[in-house]
């Protein structure tokens, strides 16, 4: 068989990929060796969503009781929540293999592996197929990582795979890894009545963020009676006894019902043997990318496994340039623009663009201008109140937007756009901002005094 | 006294007026009969959101409690709402109070009248004071208005200042008026456990949106097993022995333990003497402007009392206009730009710029492209799924955007930003669009296929 083009991996950037190539008239396969929809729709970005998104009414519950305006009690069923994930999960991917077939899109199934720079094979249970192709895509991802004496067991100590699924919420769970993946799931667990206790090596929850992002979310946390060990380096986590037991370097130990890995991911680049198509890879195996997503000639590289932003809007938004790329479309180089990351849950943060640190170290001098939440009549109004909006100015232009906070995720749009156009101070008043809205903390930000950074 | 700047109410609009002309060095007078804050702060805007955000754990956990994802109950302190709301309420006059004090704003109890062109008297208890001025801004808002044979009494039909002094939700409401009032309060007390009835004399839920709009509400309304009547006149509403009586035109009657007057405002301009300062006014006393904003010589009118836009964030505006104009800083004609607006609660409605028929009105032919909710993953996480985000084209430039469904008024500032800015469709592709955000349907709806409207 020969294709136009082949896509590896069916995620957010080799799904855009493959259909944006097919509705380009190109004649394009698709390889996968799991489920259609990679790591962002099976085991990461959505299921963590459905699961967050059922247990909301939670912590507006908790917050509310504290203050005496409700009483009242939750209990989730963690089966039923999960059974519903797993319908829309099955039906996402099917109406995605509906729209790749009416495409006339081939879905290989199997594992793809280079056997030389215009070909390669896709092996499954039935065999071994050859595939060649004019270009190949690959956009296979990246999985969870295990540092020595921390892997995974699937008994106790769990990855970010398996923490999904859990029929029944554990009393007690250590989380390793206080980014997205771990302060999401724990959210999610406490919600369930799971103890939490976080661990961080580095010295701040969000360690990607400005530091008082972390200040604040340990705030938070703390008065939700989070444990939470930061700046501590972890030597072994362990199933001993049916319990997962922690050790720090110090020597101290501590013991949950589960543990929760959550700290690093490797790219999915091994299987590949990208050496037979003169790809080179770094560290862990991230494959190196030119100005133009090129790992080779006429082979691309998206997503996770180049190792550029490990998000699903990146790979997709990667997949269109290359699609663009393969087909003449574009020839500039590859730009991606600010991007936008959240993490999500009761207290959210949602950044577009650099953080203050990335900015200084790239040379520019940066001011910041920052709103509290507690100002904020819809912060307010339910009961969540610590958290702040903080814009990052170079220049009198704004190159950065950060905010932690009940909520903030759902100023990402505005904030990316209006860090993609670079506003000024007098930008702020081109638009009518609706009133009450959490987005006038934004505005507020935008307007409030500057001072250096 | 001789004041620069006198402002009459202290509403969005008179605060901001007042705030403004002082920090620009005019000396400033703000005048206001009642509570600093007006009807936003202490009877609308605010004190809804603050009812609306403290019970929002309830529809989400009814949403969950149908799917079998949970189960339990909540019960609402109403009082301690009442409370909480009224802290909020008296901490933010308090600092709205500290501020205008603070930019040396000398704040005039009691109820402004013309004089003449250039002078006012304001009286209160203790008598009327004269109070000389170069200019004015009446920003005096508006009240509930009553239409005759459906007056409030207070007792069993209520005005939406009445309605917030509850403490108590009734066993049953009727709600007159099916604009954002009669929709925000009949979420807030069907989640208290009020049987519902709203009655709308026009033929759709939310009149003054598309009727896709008002049909998509009404669906979800019955499902949560509102009683719905539109297109039907109402004759009279009455306290009758210790119920709230309503009797349509055709003669059938209802009954409940209150009914709530949602329709109809009406200008507070009436104590103004508006003809002594040569002031004319139309209909209910709505003060007429010229393109800047003048009702006369040196005299300006902005917010509800206007007319043009009976919105908070419209007398904002307004106000930083007028008080441009008067110190020079612009000679331009007052534009609005795109106006948001939002209905709040569990389902809400997301409108920038004109509807539908506004824009054909006005000659123009118009597309639309839609995307459905249901296919968004951060609405499935909540189980609310109906609804949906409708971009409105015009010379393939976006000239309105409007949504319903739960979480849509999120969407407000991205799409108030792409209104004003009149995005074509490869503006869409100028940012990275956060996944998963309820925003990708807003991306979805921008690139979806289009069709006359």
């Amino acid at each position: 068989m020969k294709y136009n083009i082949v896509v590896l991996g069916s995620g957010p950037g080799g799904l855009k990929a493959a259909t944006r190539a097919a509705s380009s008239g190109l004649k394009t396969a698709l390889v996968e060796k799991a489920d259609i929809g990679g790591t962002c729709l099976n085991w990461g970005c959505i299921p963590t969503k459905m699961y967050l998104g059922a247990t909301a009414a939670n912590p507006l519950l908790h917050t509310q009781a504290k203050a005496k305006t409700a009483a009242g009690s939750i209990d989730f069923n963690l089966p039923t929540i999960m059974q519903k994930k797993d319908r829309f999960l099955k039906g996402t991917r099917s109406a995605a293999e509906k729209q790749l077939a009416s495409l006339g899109v081939d879905i290989l199934k199997g594992t793809a592996s280079f056997s030389s720079p215009t070909a390669l094979t896709v092996t499954n249970d039935e065999g071994t197929t050859e595939v060649e192709f004019d270009k190949v895509i690959i956009a296979t991802g990246s999985m969870p990582t295990a540092f020595p004496g921390l892997e995974p067991d699937g008994d106790c100590v769990l990855n970010s795979s398996h923490v999904l699924t859990l029929t029944e919420a554990p009393e007690s769970l250590i989380i390793v890894g206080a980014g997205a993946i771990g302060l999401e799931m724990g959210d999610f667990f406490s919600r369930l009545g799971t103890k939490i206790t976080i661990v961080e090596a580095l010295p701040n929850l969000a360690p990607t963020e400005d530091p008082d992002v972390g200040d604040t979310f340990r705030k938070i946390l703390k008065r939700e009676k989070w444990g939470i060990r930061t700046g501590e380096k972890v030597q072994s986590l362990k199933t001993v006894d049916g319990k997962a037991v922690l050790t720090f370097e110090s020597g101290e130990t501590l013991t949950a019902d589960k543990a929760l890995m959550a700290a690093g991911r490797k790219p999915a680049s091994e299987s590949l043997a990208p050496a037979a198509a003169g790809i080179e890879c770094v560290g862990a195996g991230w494959i190196t990318t030119d100005d133009h997503l090129l790992a080779a000639e006429n082979i691309y590289a998206i997503g996770d496994v180049n190792g550029r932003t490990l998000l699903a809007h990146a790979a997709d938004h990667q997949a269109c340039y290359a699609v663009n790329h393969a087909t003449g479309k574009t020839t500039a180089a590859y730009e991606s623009g600010p991007m936008p990351a959240c993490i999500y849950g009761h207290t959210e943060v949602m950044r577009v663009g650099p953080n203050t640190a990335e900015l200084q170290k790239a040379g520019y001098t940066v001011e910041t201008s920052t709103s509290m939440l507690v100002a904020n009549p819809i912060a307010q109004s339910y009961g969540s109140t610590q958290g702040f909006v903080k814009v990052l100015w170079v220049d009198n232009k704004v190159h950065g937007i950060v905010a932690i906070g009940h909520g903030v995720s759902h100023l990402v749009s505005a904030a990316t756009i209006i860090v993609k156009q670079q506003w000024a101070p007098e930008d702020v008043h081109s638009i009518i901002w609706a009133h009450p809205t959490l987005d006038e903390a934004l505005e507020m930000a935008l307007l409030a005094p500057r001072k250096p950074a």
